[in-house]
Order: structure tokens, then C-alpha cells, then sequence
């Protein structure tokens, strides 16, 4: 089966017991907004306990506090009533293993598709290259718990982003699925 | 119990229970990803079909294809080897009940919390204003179906996107729990 008739068959299958979800208010119930990383090892709604309506989730590679994921969050309180937020990167993460850099050579070389072999990135294309990727900045992580801080740091000082609001910064360890606080990183480094 | 409690809550629940998904792999198993709305109803795992370590999940306010959802996906594929995209919108999403004006006067009015109400927005807050929000281009969207066409079509054209990856275009219905096809947007337009 392909992809798309699987995902097809899926959402069939969901939406046969959909119930009483289809009454589900736009702001979320319980008030907070997740940002976390793409990663397909990271489900938020279970590592964190959510049902559907209950929170808002922002998800790109690296789970980084780009613009357009404090454009999210700024959406999520300031239109949907969130009071509180979750910074949540994870360890192994594919954002420590490459560098701007390397994306660059990567994309330059070709616009194929390269592999995550054991010793980094091969690429195994062989197509035109392209030299468009060299003005972004990836926002690749060299130090995962670091990544965290900075990230929490940067909402946290957003013009646009409440004092009031609080942040909390974890890694999430994709060996134990748990959340573990990272030190100096928002609320969740104070002591509780 | 606050928010982070529960969060820490659920997550020991779930890492109790984790078992062999401390084994999976980075690299996408099913070897596809989404790009849908950060909206609290929305479960991309569910309504998919995604068990963890399927599939990349990109979410952000309206599911646009900004730049940031873009630098994701071309990880995506480059990097970690997904080889097939979905742009999934929803029908009754937040970013179709303003403008950039009105999230401008709301900023500028207060940083405080604006509430959805009946009969749209209303800013309950008398913080002070800010004008750091006059230049950020929101992706708000005025008719759906629109939205999901223009997306797929920005990321169709972009040129770190190789044409042959598929790209599928669908609502989600918030109602229903159905992923309907959008006319004209990707491949989930053409006949099947």
C-alpha cells in the first residue's frame, strides 16, 4: 500500500470514532503551547499527556525559537489564550550532527538526497547542484543542553513576548522518553 | 496541579511504559512528513496514523509554508531521507479570524491577552503597547482551500525542492476528524 492509502486508511479509521471530539473549542483547554522538534521519535501528545483541544504544538527541526515559531507562540496567547509554555528539544538529536557548513556542500554537490551513514552525512545524489541554501542559517545545534537555554532565552526576551508568561526549557531523552530539566534553562531550572 | 506538574505526571506514566522505542532509529521510518497547524485539536499521530519513528511532523500556526516550515522539510529529506510531503490545513483554524492589521492594533494596544470571542477578538489586556510587531508578516488565511494550494505550491516551487518528491494537499476537517482533498493542491488533487 502506498503511503497516501495508508494514510488515507488511517484517518478513516479516526474519524469513524471521532465522537465527542467534534465539539472541541479553538483555544486550547489547558492553556499552553508545546514548541519541540520535528523528530519522528518525539510524539508530544504522549510524551506530555495531551488529549486533542487540550494545547497548542509547534514543531520544526531542532525544535529552535525561530521567527516563525515565536510568530506561533506570540499567535497562541495573544489570540488564543495561552499562559504558559514548553521549550522541549531532545537528545540525539539530527540538528548536532551537521553544520551549516556542511548543508551548504550538501546542497551544493546536489539536490539528491543524502544518507545519515555511521560516520555523518554521504551524499548519493548526483543531480544539478545548488547554490540557493547558502544564505540560511539551518539553526543546527552543537550542544543540545545549550540549545535549550538559548532557545528559552530568546522567547523569553522577545518584545513580544509577556514577562509574565512562564517558560520551561527540557531535553527529552528518546532512550527513556523522559523529560529531564536542563539547568538554567527558564522555570523548570528553578527549584520546584 | 499546575500545567508542569502534569506534564512531569503524564511523562513518567508514559516513560514507565517505553519499552522498545528506546531502540528506534533517527531517520523517519516511514519516510514521509507533515506540515499542519500548531491547532490543539489537531493530533497529527492520530488523524495519520503515526506510530513513533514514522514520520516527520512540522507544525506552526496555520501549517504555512514560511520559510522555517521550509529549512524543516528540506532537513527532512536531505538529511533524513523523507521522500514524500503532506500540507495538511483545517477548516473553523484561528488564522482565518484576523489580519495583520488587527494583530497590529491588538500589539500595539497591549501585550496582554487578547480573548476570541462571538464576535471576534477582543483585547481584554492594559499592558503596555508595542510596535515590534509591525513588520511580521502573521500567514493568516482567508479562505482555506486557498491556503492549502499555496502552500503546496510555495514548497512545489522552491528551488532546495526536488520536483519529484510528492506533495499532498489536504483539509482536515475539525468536525469530522476527515482529511479532505483539496482540488488543485498536489498530487492529492490528481485522480486515484
Amino acid at each position: 500500500m502506498s503511503v497516501l492509502d495508508e494514510v488515507h486508511t488511517a484517518n478513516a479509521a479516526y474519524a469513524e470514532s471521532f465522537g465527542a471530539r467534534s465539539e472541541l473549542a479553538l483555544p486550547p483547554a489547558r492553556g499552553f503551547a508545546i514548541l519541540t522538534c520535528m523528530d519522528a521519535r518525539l510524539d508530544p501528545a504522549k510524551y506530555a499527556g495531551l488529549a486533542e483541544g487540550d494545547a497548542h504544538v509547534i514543531r520544526n527541526a531542532g525544535g529552535r525559537a525561530s521567527d516563525d515559531a515565536i510568530r506561533s507562540l506570540v499567535i497562541s496567547y495573544k489570540l488564543l489564550g495561552t499562559r504558559e509554555w514548553f521549550v522541549i528539544h531532545h537528545t540525539n538529536c539530527g540538528m548536532e550532527f551537521f553544520t551549516d557548513d556542511v548543508m551548504r556542500g550538501l546542497l551544493g554537490s546536489s539536490l539528491e538526497t543524502a544518507a545519515l551513514g555511521p560516520d555523518g552525512f554521504t551524499d548519493v545524489g548526483s543531480g544539478p547542484g545548488s547554490t540557493q541554501g547558502s544564505d540560511i542559517d539551518w539553526l543546527t545545534i552543537s550542544d543540545a543542553q545549550q540549545s535549550v537555554v538559548d532557545d528559552v532565552t530568546r522567547v523569553r526576551n522577545h518584545p513580544l513576548v509577556p514577562g509574565r508568561i512562564p517558560i520551561h526549557g527540557f531535553l527529552y531523552d528518546v532512550r527513556t522518553g523522559r523529560l529531564v530539566d536542563v539547568p538554567g534553562a527558564g522555570e523548570a531550572g528553578q527549584p520546584r
